[in-house]
């Protein structure tokens, strides 16, 4: 049994307000590519197939393209089953659109965990000569999701509502299963390595982490949701990563589709097939003069690459990044790292540290309205932190 | 050729806030119930199929409800075709999304006019015992959509736009045809009927207009945009209207399906079959006593429909929505007429025909801005006025 695992398409993403349509097109077109090369039985895609809810028309478009190029890469008579789940980016609905018809196609897209007793998560059960391959789609879980089919007052982590879900199933694991799974998982408390590019997450207390124990007993979890590509705890683990690099903090992360091979149980192979973009992300550090040159190197046209530009100079200045766009013609920011950039940090991370939590929130307070708190508004704060304190 | 003429669904549509996802379900159901008994060939829908161009996923729910509901109601091994066409509140590539896959289930979307030479519109071409008809789907079209394919400086109007992708098509106008067309038809001037629930329009000059004439040698005109039922000068030239009544506006229209039945070439005959929706939309007037009194003729419960107040206490009345919710659940909006609202109705209106260009332009830039214009704000004003007149 041979699959892709992808995930973390977000289709729609803007790059620091550029669009990747063409980026994304282009990898449509390489997994088109691999698909007609390795011939799989199905392609997984583990969530976040949009970048918002509200999908641009852009976006919609890329879906369709992907969806209709696997349809067509299939050899005929031969249809690759395609596997979607919803990821904490889509909306359920939107993303649902179509469903009815697309199963017809060979196409499974499942976006809400089951709601009442005796649902079931969606799955598919596959064949080779080794016999059934069962594949669960279990989308993106909250605890309020489960929240109503448990006793009244029980406090659900994550991990609880993804445990409870696979419960469920009665999952039957001397047979061979795999999971299609959106969630934060961990590695006994390890935190996998993130880039700046997921969802802007507070892990208080790690409520939202999964062991992945949980999961271990698949051949194979098909993870979405970070996006840097690793396994969490041993290689039947997966996060595949994304397609293209979402943020200047993936540079250098080396972009693939994993394609993974379940041959009898216990045996499994993965490889990864590298993508290569045609313009990367990549961050480029140094003084105005050096940064320029730097572009200079690959001739007189203006390089096309993404870049974030770090400014080493210790002299104000003036207007760099309207310099700059001579040389680079996609910037997405610039900063000023120097011995006063660096001064400002400190000082002000030592302030911090040093604030009570009045001081803090009288920084924040009027950060946000504009207008330091008058004696009022103090008192009501402490009154509110008096109560929180007993 | 027996096909049903449907336009204007606007799934997602909000009526002062009140979420209409039942109401449209409804009318899906009864729209079932007559594929069911009519057994059409074809479904036309005319345009507006969503309400904003950011369909919400309830939206996308109906739409795909409405094509299942199609699909299954089809009797065993004799489809029926949908066509649908955006108007100018559908977003196109939305609309598009899943297209390529559902035009294997006969459902056929176009969602703009041809872009390129040679490039024509989605036509299907359905046979009965007469022989051929030719459905023509023209998605909603504005003139920057077309100018790029006449002479530069041509002044297009929309009747031009149209007029011009009609002329590419080299139409028989001996065999049977049939356009589906989401645009603001006239009659030779004449207007139709519209309601305020229509999208706010600028027909200075009539530039968004298209004679009836232009189309009047098809068999049949499938028109969406205007939501009040009506023929545009001729029988065969037809707005389908609305399922259910978006505004009160349309309080006391009946609202129907229009079932179009071509017999030989020449012979057209129509039906409308009414829907009956369970919770009406309508205006209400009278003092407040009256106006309770009015609810309470249907037993003690609060009355279900939605209601515009119009109340004509002449005394001042304190917060009479809230006093008023006790006798209807669904209350729109309450306004006042009595003789001192008529009196400042008046007066404002007497006031705004006696201003001058600068005091209106002065009255309208307060409101926006709120702050009055300054001297050099005045004289900058007169000075584009000067020039406008010169």
């Amino acid at each position: 049994m041979k699959f892709l695992h992808l995930s973390d398409l977000h289709f729609g993403k803007l790059l620091h307000g550029y669009d990747l349509t063409e980026e994304q097109r282009k990898c449509i077109q390489d997994i088109i590519e691999v698909i007609k090369k390795e011939q799989p039985d199905a392609v997984v895609v583990a969530g976040d197939i949009y970048d918002r809810s509200m999908p641009s028309g852009n976006a919609m478009t890329l879906l369709e393209e992907l969806l209709l190029g696997i349809d067509g890469a299939a050899p005929q008579g031969k249809p690759v089953e395609t596997m979607i789940i919803a990821g904490n980016h889509d909306s359920a609905q939107r993303l649902q659109y179509g469903s009815s018809f697309l199963r017809r196609h060979h196409i499974h897209i499942a976006v809400l965990p089951p709601q009442g007793d005796g649902e079931k998560l969606q799955k598919l059960v596959l064949t080779d000569k080794y016999g059934e391959v069962n594949f669960y789609l279990l989308p993106f879980v909250k605890p309020g999701m489960v929240r109503h089919r448990v006793p009244e007052g029980t406090v659900l982590t994550t991990e609880d509502a993804v445990r409870y879900l696979l419960e469920q199933e009665e999952i039957d694991y001397s047979q061979r299963n795999v999971l299609v799974s959106h969630q934060f998982y961990v590695n006994g408390g390890r935190q996998p390595v993130t880039c700046d590019s997921e969802a802007p997450r507070l892990t208080v207390g790690g409520l939202d982490e999964v062991n992945a124990t949980v999961v271990e007993r698949f051949d194979y979890a098909a993870l979405g949701h970070i996006h840097s590509p690793q396994e969490i705890g041993s290689p039947n683990i997966r996060y595949c990563g994304t397609m293209y690099p979402y943020s200047v903090s993936e540079e250098g992360q080396e972009k693939s589709v994993t394609v993974v091979e379940l041959g009898e149980k216990g045996n499994l192979e993965l490889r990864f097939i590298p993508f290569s973009p045609e313009r990367t992300v990549r961050s480029i550090r140094g003084t105005l003069k050096e940064v320029a040159e730097a572009a200079q190197k690959n001739g007189d046209a203006p390089c096309q690459d993404y870049v974030k530009v770090i400014l080493t100079d210790e002299e104000t200045v003036d207007s760099p990044k309207d310099y700059l766009e001579r040389y680079y013609d996609y910037i997405l920011e610039v900063t000023i790292d120097n011995s006063r950039t660096r001064q400002i940090l400190e000082e002000n991370t030592a302030d911090i540290r040093e604030l009570t939590p009045l001081e803090a929130f009288e920084g924040f307070f009027c950060e946000v309205t504009g207008h330091p708190m008058n004696e009022g508004e103090k008192k009501a704060f402490q009154e509110i932190l008096g109560e929180l304190e007993d």
